[in-house]
């Protein structure tokens, strides 16, 4: 078993109610990683008998640190229309709520495709760049290959391919990226490589300070035609931060799949401490 | 009472439950305005005794329309920090759900601010530039001023100051845009203004077709200073098209106030048919 899929295993204990449990492979520095928490909530509502459709959307929000261990996940369908189904999911670790999230699900038709925004073209393929070390980053990281095309950790000097100007005039990176060892892409690892660009503020302020997820929207572009195209290919990654004040900001990401296909975009706040 | 506070106002009827009535001045084609029901939502949060802080984020999801006359609000504090506070909220009708919604609300600390966008420059003022008559929108918006400055409304010819390439190159708008008649600024009033732009599919495809809000997220930038500094001067707004793919897009904002600051930024993802 794929060590995503271990993380976010679900032992279904009532009606709309699992048994979940920490990873100690996708743990961040103070509870786990928040993709895996986000892909964890997703999985719970892919799990549940009575869903309908695919993922349209996902709103999780980051309430209180998951300790160690066991924690328990109930999702609820509470209105289901003819092809949309709308979802509340609570996660609680000894009695007490420690992340929600919504979701909405979808039969998706077949209809006119468009875009306002298109990935950035002729940058060097993952085979030629190298995988970053990670050295100095959370144990989550070691699951993901992430292969920084420009604006890269601001504290590692050596990422390769990082023009000068990255470094002081935006927040901006992009990044080749996909699970480590690579696993055939789907909404819910999807839904946790969304999480998996560093703060911003990093970026922004070339400085490491503590940071955390408050909340993290993804809405999802890809169908399950577009998730098997891309198979185990890397994404391209590209984020950046939008505004920073009194203790929190903002920052959004596209990732970008096989063929200049948008699987998802995604935006989150986050608190920062400086 | 301005016809926004009447709309939203609610009437505690429990323990974390308030009764609220749908506002005609605020109908949409079915159901209410989506930033309406988002700003009751919100209010319930802030009218709620236990509530600490000042919005940051706010998802609400909208899973049904919702019938003309009363609705109940549920809003819980599901998990209260030092300084952090996490709240699920459940509009319902008839014993259903029609509504859903999660806000964090936080108590902010002064800290560095900065941004890495900056609003449009050089336009011209709202005193130059002529109100949206509003000729074929629904019922809602002439609650609202708002000037068009580029990528207006596509079946209005005469929208003044939109450059030929806005109408063929992308779904990008600014407006200038405030409550009608004139009110001072607050965080509902915002989270209601952050829902008042037209489906960006209405002006990437150059058509009128039905679309409506799935879920909506908003983070607000301003803190009550800032609202207080704005009063009830122009906000202007910035929106724009991401992905458009089989019955589902996205499209995120930025609402600006006085002094270049940054307001709120906004993502949501729309139901579209053609």
């Amino acid at each position: 078993m794929h060590p995503f899929d271990a993380a976010i295993h679900l032992e279904p204990t009532a009606e709309d109610t699992f048994r979940a449990h920490t990873s100690a492979r996708y743990a961040n520095q103070i509870g786990p990683f928040g993709g895996i928490t986000a892909a964890t909530l997703l999985n719970a509502v892919l799990q549940h008998p009575q869903r309908i459709g695919v993922p349209v959307s996902l709103t999780v929000n980051y309430a209180a640190a998951v300790a160690n261990g066991e924690f328990s996940v109930l999702a609820r369908a509470v209105r289901t229309g003819r092809s949309t189904q709308h979802w509340m999911v609570e996660a609680s670790q000894a009695g007490a709520v420690v992340t929600t999230a919504t979701a909405v699900t979808a039969v998706r038709r077949e209809t006119w495709c468009g875009s306002c925004t298109a990935p950035p073209r002729g940058l060097p393929p993952p085979e030629a760049i190298e995988r970053l070390d990670g050295a100095g980053a959370p144990i989550w990281f070691a699951n993901y290959d992430m292969r920084s095309l420009y604006g890269g950790y601001p504290a590692v000097e050596n990422f390769p391919g990082q023009p000068a100007e990255a470094r002081e005039e935006d927040s901006r990176s992009a990044a080749w990226l996909r699970d480590r060892p690579a696993r055939p892409l789907d909404f819910v690892s999807l839904a946790a490589l969304c999480d998996a660009f560093y703060p911003r503020v990093f970026v922004k302020r070339r400085a490491i300070m503590p940071a955390s997820t408050i909340s993290l929207t993804i809405y999802f572009h890809a169908d399950e035609a577009l998730l098997a195209a891309q198979g185990d290919q890397f994404l391209l990654g590209i984020a950046e931060g939008i505004h920073y004040r009194h203790g929190f900001f903002d920052q959004r990401a596209e990732l970008w799949g096989a063929g200049e296909q948008l699987l998802a975009s995604t935006h989150q706040v986050m608190f920062f401490r400086e």
